[in-house]
């Protein structure tokens, strides 16, 4: 496989996909087009608009972008394509319309046959086993949580550690992932922002500026290096 | 009806329910007993802990508590219950299991008849139309994502303003509700920590030292002073 699945699409004070520049020109080196999903967007912006958001920043790059409500028959599209990328949202309704569509097995299958796949924050929970570790608000009612499971594991992006000065009684991202290993036997990726998981053929690698967190059922929660091996 | 659906069961730096002592002494004026409802906590402590902890709470105002996981026929108990309080947690893990046992409608229903209900964060959304609102992770795949209604509209308790310092991409609290707008037409009530919504009969009220945040499709969003009617 040839992946990336990143915390976020932009740093802050970044422009979109900046910081990943030279990462996406080594992921995507040899492919003239991909498609990009922009099912994950709920509102703001139209699927048009958001695809042309990730067409600005590929054309820099001299790679072309289709968006893949675009075509007719989308699986077929998907069986045609030479790499994908999926941009950031809401994960409930991007894993909703991939299962009504019937697209989550077929794009999972051309992604494992070594087609490049790029994913960004809800692009990249759907690269996990499930969508159980997701942030996001369940504003849709999906038919299944079942992700595409690229990775033997389950993403958190957007990683965020406690803040202990805040007064407020709602969950950390800690507590709420500690509360998933109660529930699931699974282990929990959680990518701080700057960082990306990238697989190449069987290795799969933490990436970025910052550690990554790992939660597994049964340990206390440990932290891994930039270049570390995450299986 | 009867009914307080709080935004959370512990102010920062207070004691369990403390906050609300003088509300929920009213509520449950002439009630002897209640059931508790523990199936929002998906672990740390057990059903018969947290149940404990709700004990010892009412205790102090001379009412008893058992806990639904206490008895054999959960239907049952429910309609021969006089009131019901159900704690926080996680909701995805509390609505799949009420649907599961074939509560959700069986609560909605002798609540609706008039017996007194106290819900917090978790146990509170119930109360709304769906839990499509609610700030928690999806630990678990509910059957479905319908509530008792009990108010005609959603809940978003521990409502968070935005905070303007955070160097952080994940969406705030205002921009997820503002998603589940493009998706339900569906009234949310953003009730910040400190706030409660009360139901007496067939008048419904936001309580507390806060002002509620609330979220319509097509409009601005607005605040409502404590004491302001929510129908």
């Amino acid at each position: 496989m040839n992946v990336i699945l990143a915390s976020t699409s932009t740093l802050f004070g970044g422009n979109y996909l900046e910081y990943l520049t030279k990462e996406l020109t080594e992921l995507f080196k040899g492919t003239e087009e991909i498609i990009f999903i922009p099912f994950a967007r709920p509102g703001g912006i139209s699927h048009e608009e958001y695809t042309a958001k990730a067409k600005d920043f590929f054309s820099g790059l001299n790679i072309k972008i289709k968006g893949l409500h675009e075509f007719a028959n989308p699986v077929e599209a998907v069986h045609a394509a030479k790499g994908f990328f999926t941009g950031g949202g809401n994960t409930f309704l991007l894993v909703k319309t991939l299962h009504e569509l019937g697209l989550m097995g077929v794009l999972s299958e051309n992604i494992k046959k070594g087609k490049a796949y790029l994913g960004c924050s809800a692009g990249s929970n759907i690269g996990g086993i499930n969508m159980k570790t997701t942030n996001d608000m369940p504003i849709v009612y999906p038919s299944s949580f079942d992700c595409m499971g690229l990775v033997p594991f389950n993403l958190n992006p957007h990683y965020l550690d406690p803040n202990p000065d805040l007064k407020h009684n709602g969950e950390t991202r800690e507590t709420r992932i500690k509360e998933f290993l109660t529930q699931n036997d699974i282990k929990v990726v959680g990518l701080r922002e700057g960082n990306w998981i990238r697989i190449r053929g069987n290795k799969i690698t933490t990436e970025g500026t910052e550690e990554t967190r790992i939660f597994e059922p049964g340990k206390a929660p440990y932290e891994l290096k930039p270049g570390a091996s995450l299986v």
